[in-house]
């Protein structure tokens, strides 16, 4: 049951996405680079990059953010487990201590665990390019490779990041299986063009999950502290409506339960949304847009490509006669099937702030 | 009656195509490109390479393939009827065994015929090039052009076509009214990227018709052979189901009878397809894909703009609510109103043959 939602849906405007095209399924951060109005197509963002934003490390102009593995090397150096056995989050978290806060002439190295083995080296400094090669040899049994310019300008970036490699190999000498790092995925944060520029709003994230934080925040938004449950981000938004003119509040229970094939939770996730609802109609937004950034059926237990459900809401939205939020419901709706990237656009349409094109 | 696809569209997901975009009627090679994924307005292929893969001739790389006409010239060399009277096919084929074989310079020259007073010449050689220009006048009371080379490089080629066309005329003095041949179109086969490359797909067509089966041809696909009617392709599809994993059935007769106006016999030739689909769904093809290249109304006896109903059926395919397969229940079907170029990528994600797109 999801009174609230439906009542949205009838008094709005339904229709379905496509977040990269027919066919493709999106991971998330395309996905939702889509529904803030960047063509995921165009707009891609490096290995590197997406896992630094993915652990809320505060990426600035210039840095080189890369990927690592925690791998293990036998005593002839050559690799002999990429992932070193799957070491814990701790003891990776542990290890990283060990090497993070290294300067090598000047640049200082970050170094942060993600999950397991994964963890990300930041490299801050002038003169830092990302066009190097990995150092992954992406099979065992041969040595890691080095890290090689590939254009004259980043030769400087690869002594660096070798030298970097080098004081790792030491340090981590005597931990066993996770002796030594690869590393992949040398990219800068991009510069794109952001939300505030571009739309001319001021616009915050409400995400607990510190991808989503991080790739609003490569879009231009402001990143608004919150607590984990849906009741907390409404009270967030709540807290700071008035200071903001567009909020992107990330929910991301039914997807979880999608990928966990568990249909129940994720009705339940729904139904727990749809009774937040009206704490949010209260504060009595322009425009309102609930949808996804994809489909992640429980069937599947994954994402998937099917066209996500869309639904928005303002005074001049010109209603059609979806009267529920669903898939079949928007499959009739006025929206039609639009790709994801149209969402902004009519979004701010809605709120009337566009003006007309041509005389 | 059809139970067996509505049968099919009730477990499927429907929805309509458009071949090249709203409002364009295509041909049906275009038509054809687009279900095969090519963007039919990218990917063209050269009149006379169409014509000869149109009459089931083995184009080689290299070759310089030309669409001609046999026409009739006065004793002044005048044109005085651009298709010779429209002489027999009979006729067509004892002309064409005449001039064809002929070796000038090394280059070998196929002619063969097409249809009526319609032939191709095929050029093969070394050193050829398809960027010269017509002979034909497109008008009678002049002579036929001399071919003339539209870049330097194609001056050798523009030599042996105008060599071939001066033995062509003293071969055929005596033949009036097709006494003389105009050719256009020269071109060569198309160096796009196969099916077999690009979606990693071993492809196989099964078509009646030669020119659907030099389209699936130009595309990478094997060419099975086969009998005429439906049930004969669908025996063909049975004997070699478990060589290959895409197959592309062509079913020429519901076209054929719009174009004749024949309403009841384009519903029999619908109605034959239903009969043999059993033997086809027993196979258990993970996708069924159900569509045409383009409509052909028998109101218009001819090929139309409409959009063209299709039907994808797979176990994850997100079945919408058509309970049959007809244009009105395609036209809110799930899969919405999208170009047909989508059909490929939406196939191989129900195949669940595509990863993700990003992380």
């Amino acid at each position: 049951m999801k009174p609230n939602l439906d009542r949205l849906a009838t008094q709005g405007i339904c229709g379905l996405i496509d977040p990269v095209a027919p066919g493709i399924t999106p991971g998330s951060a395309p996905g939702h680079l889509a529904l803030f109005g960047y063509d995921p197509l165009e707009f891609n963002i490096g290995r590197g990059v997406l896992e630094a934003v993915g652990v809320d490390f505060d990426l600035q102009p210039g840095d080189v953010a890369t990927r690592g593995n925690f791998c293990t090397i036998d005593s002839s150096g050559l690799v002999t487990d990429r992932r070193a056995g799957r070491i814990s989050t701790e003891k990776c978290t542990e290890l990283c201590r060990l090497m993070d806060g290294m300067v090598i002439d000047g640049v200082k190295v970050f170094v942060r665990p993600v999950k397991e083995h994964r963890l990300i080296v930041v490299f801050r400094g002038d003169r830092l390019s990302s066009e190097t090669g990995d150092t992954d040899p992406q099979q065992t049994g041969v040595p890691p490779k080095e890290v090689k310019a590939l254009i004259p300008q980043a030769e400087y970036m690869a002594q660096i990041a070798n030298e970097f490699l080098n004081r790792a190999r030491g340090i981590l000498s005597q931990h066993h299986p996770a002796n030594m790092v690869l590393l992949r995925g040398f990219s800068q944060r991009p510069h794109w063009p952001a939300m505030p520029e571009v739309y001319k709003l001021k616009p915050a994230a409400i995400a607990s999950y510190p991808m989503y934080r991080g790739l609003a925040r490569l879009v231009g938004m402001d990143i608004l502290t919150t607590g984990s449950s849906i009741d907390n981000e409404i009270a967030t938004l709540v807290k700071n409506y008035r200071d903001y003119d567009f909020f992107f509040i990330h929910v991301k229970g039914a997807d979880a339960a999608g990928e966990d094939g568990d249909y129940e939770r994720k009705v339940k996730v729904i139904e727990e949304v749809d009774r937040a609802l009206p704490a949010l109609l209260n504060l009595k937004p322009e425009v309102i847009v609930v949808t996804g950034d994809h489909s992640t059926p429980a069937t599947l237990k994954a994402h998937s490509w099917h066209p996500v459900p869309v639904l928005l809401y303002s005074k001049v939205c010109r209603s059609d006669k979806a009267m529920e939020f669903s898939e079949s419901a928007c499959l009739t709706g006025g929206l039609g099937h639009i790709p994801a990237t149209a969402l902004m656009p009519l979004a701010m349409a809605n709120a009337l702030k566009l003006t007309k094109y041509g005389a």
